[in-house]
């Protein structure tokens, strides 16, 4: 079977490992506040190349979401997303858990445009009775998006200056922000995004850490006593090394950046089988994900040969799937593919 | 000044405020247990045909919704609602604040209709990936609307079957119940609500009480120690005779059906001058809430002459307003308009 | 049968009653922006001689602490209380409803002492650890407490001290406030407590009022849209101006000051009955409630002529009533006990 | 520098670090569906004796205590914990944030009695106005408990029959069940604490695993959509893999157990030494925990030889400190502390 079905299936990448394996028997203080975790917080500093970046290690994209939103709302403030954000759709409702609305606006292929934002901002204060609504309290994005597509750096601009204009916080999911940073069809960076957005977050799990996503506060803004915060979600680990040396690697000699980069290569492969062999895209997706439109009859005979994620219904006799690249996956994977499809 | 910008700027009904003066002196004991609190049951299970119903009252509307709603749903359930819905728009986020979330679908003029409720819940059900979502554990729906729009018998069946297929119960937001109750224009009648509802409220503010709701729970499904859940939401009233005595009156001798008559027969006098009168209507509202549409340049204009809503806003040029009778519309007063207009 | 169990089993105060039935056709607002309700707020500032205080009314006492405590607490907060205070054991949860803990100190007759909250205060920073805690992050008293007892001008001094030395607000829940303010036991006014607490309520309900309790924030400290906050709750009234006209009615004329003295007087009056006769009492409370231990044997035969309120098991063989006078015991009433005892 | 300061500063054991590696290369699907996962979950079946018993594997203590008591526990309960908890002091009230109270009662050493239990559930139903007070809804003890104490199997039984009695559930917190496992000091075995227990946990992180907690519920009584509840909270785990082979290892060849004994063999040894130097103890201790009372003085001097834990305040001039064997101490730590003291 070869697997093309998600970017979390196998357990973490050989550099991480190591460092792992190799610092098993160091005795290291608890709760984040090691050396790994120190040093990986500098890495990561510098490469957003902003010194006052303040960095917190969580577990999953949910909880870093979770705990990000909840902390950086006020109470009667909700959330601006895409209808189909991951937070508005399949996150079990973790952000109505700590009592607050995910306010959703239309989309393109999974993307916010400020225009959309200004609207929904301009028509919330001009309507008198807004004192009886959710205030909007911040805009999330996801980049990559839940369909793979990217921002560009205007585009990210645009958002944060309507976000700054209303004075609400722009937050950027990075769950496979990764494969995101690595894409040539944007020219959108780490530090352009430490600089535009007020909080972020660089994926791990999804970038092959066995766990682990790098929450970033760029503004000075980590909410006051955020360890406590953390603890009080259940979101502290005990064993905070688990993360910093993971995200440690990550930023040693550019290993994130290369992961990034050798997935999109293998993907920009995949695109060419898949165009090659007659499918039909979805839509056009420059990162690791790929969406494509197949017939419902012909799904039994793919699924014996390739793993793959059901995505959605097309329509009542097609369905579209997502085949992605990973850190994962190799070369042989790829021409496997080819001979097999 | 001629007031028909909605249907709560007046004290209570002459009525009510009678029953109030002559047992202001009887010594009644707290918290619901009262003999008003209890003659009010009875009367309300007899207007609803339905001796099980369990009748509790609490303050407004929206602590009703939230009350019966978060106390009804599962802790990983949210609630179906119209776009339009009240608790999706206009309360503040009162149940994201409880922890769950608001399903939106798409209406009719404010209705839910059992194939988009269908759809939905076909749809989530269909996806296999469904347990990363909110499940829809409730539907919710207004009668009359938010947009003064009314579901006849056949349509609420037709819910009901719904919701009884997906055994989630139906919930009915009946803020303004009486002005619907006493439509023409529909065959739904109180106790065919009880039937078919799992849970709804009778309306009282806006049918002429100082405050209070009475919550209906139809299928011997009140949650168990609901009084216990009332009070942690500081919703337990100490005085509970004040709601008692109000809608022990209500249920007197037909008063709050005769309500919501004279109320109704007042908006078709008033629909009567503001067609007469050339004004535009933005839907056929067949209750009490009338809605037109109203060039901005005149909208000055006749705020001198008349209290109105501003709804929303149509286009550059226009605007939605309100204009509703209620129970304490006259006769005057509806002379004094078509005299003004 | 003579009803001394508590006060709030009357309906309202004869000035309030007059004042609702004059109001009642009038026109006014909704939620709070009527003149009545503005009128009452700037009668409340003079009385608290306090300019800038910002005053909300809400329906209920549980509410009230509730709204108020959650709103004014960070999310990592709990709130220190008595372990007897009304917060901490008979409001079914209600502030944990909201997130935040009650943090319970020892206390004296119900009082907690500016010693103990300084103790807790300075273990809880001397403790390395209080990461992993519940930061306290306000101080809730009860003026006159759940046992009748009062603080001085001298003990709020201190208590607002502390406080003050931790940049915590101090909390004061007065549901009963009138009868504390009108005891010659304390020199502690209305002013007073407004200059030294940050926020404190006005209780209603159990003073006269149908429903209503008058919150106050003394330091400009009104969270930000808070009437948003009070929606989201579940607590905002409609027809504010049931609140707006009873409490316009309590500071015209020191008539809130007049009821708590008449209560008074008649609890004195009581107290010398129940000495007379030879109860013995459980504390020495100053206040309307009065506090007695009754022989198991006795409680039946006096039920049939007095009502009373169960308050806690004594011993064995003993049990804790509480006798209560208020704003609606009448002369008649004393007398008749003095004969009936 | 020694290192005794707590059981969770190393990574993980080496059979743990083996099996992950060894599988590291696997393609296994996500979020507890792998095949580690359901391996692990057989074998914890088999060692609790109980083929029913349903096990989801979560990330941390606090998290897993979260998760299953707000998942237990109906809106309008608490949960009853010794004031000494960890629920109650060192979570940063994260059972407070699911909007439970936790309702705290007297202990010895840390444990609770099942008389203490018996007597607060009596008093809760004694008291006819308990529907204005927190239900208590489960009973939570932690074994061993936060000062290193045990139960017996008779203790657990007493306490396993009062829940059943008044029909809530026993939670066993055991974030170090498995140094208690291996007390000699006990008889209370794992299939024992399956019978009695409705739910528990198996501790992983202080036991040797990198992190992860088993939770197991005993009684068919896993919440539905536990998985839903799990995601909604964050602490759903992309790679469950992780959890599931740490697990599997656990309890292959009867290593869980084989960790708890070696860790209690040398906390033996260390309390010998301790008593040879002429420590004084804090109490009676039979796990891996060990709590001495040094003179303030002395800590200096201590602290530059030894990590230790701060535990709390004894006196003016003493404090209680707390020296910790554990899966990682090795016979030459003993040695070098011999020769160090």
């Amino acid at each position: 079977m070869l697997h093309f079905e998600n970017d979390y299936n196998e357990g973490c990448h050989p550099k991480l490992l190591e460092a792992l394996v190799k610092s098993n028997e160091e005795n290291l203080s608890g709760y984040g506040t090691d050396s790994y975790t120190q040093s990986a917080i500098e890495k990561i500093r510098e490469a957003c190349q902003l010194d006052e970046a303040e960095v917190v290690f969580l577990t999953g994209g949910t909880q870093t979401n979770q705990v990000a939103i909840a902390s950086l709302l006020q109470s009667y403030e909700g959330v601006i997303a895409a209808e189909t954000g991951h937070i508005a759709l399949h996150e079990a409702g973790a952000i109505e858990y700590t009592g607050h609305k995910v306010l959703t606006i239309p989309h393109q292929d999974g993307k916010l445009s400020a225009q959309a934002v200004a609207d929904y901002l301009e028509t919330f204060y001009a309507d008198g009775n807004h004192s009886h609504m959710v205030y909007p309290g911040m805009v999330y994005i996801s980049h990559p998006t839940e369909y793979g597509t990217l921002y560009n750096q205007q585009e990210l601009e645009d958002l944060s200056r309507i976000c700054h204009d209303y004075q609400i916080p722009l937050f950027l999911d990075g769950a496979r922000l990764g494969y995101g940073l690595a894409a040539k069809e944007t020219d959108l960076d780490l530090p352009t995004i430490a600089r535009l957005c007020s909080a972020f977050y660089i994926g791990g799990t999804k970038m092959g850490a066995l766990a682990g996503e790098a929450l970033v506060f760029t503004k000075k803004n980590m909410p006051k006593h955020f360890m406590t915060i953390v603890k009080q979600h259940g979101a502290l680990l005990a064993k905070g090394r688990l993360y910093g040396i993971q995200f440690d690697q990550f930023f040693t000699d550019n290993l994130y950046m290369e992961i990034g980069q050798k997935a999109l290569a293998l993907a920009e492969e995949l695109k060419a089988i898949l165009k090659e062999k007659g499918y039909r895209f979805y839509l056009e997706s420059p990162t690791n994900q790929q969406f494509i439109i197949v017939e419902n009859s012909q799904l039994d005979s793919l699924s014996q040969k390739i793993a793959y994620s059901f995505w959605e219904k097309y329509d009542d006799k097609h369905t579209v799937i997502r085949l992605a690249t990973s850190w994962s996956t190799t070369d042989d994977d790829i021409k496997a593919l080819r001979n097999i499809l």
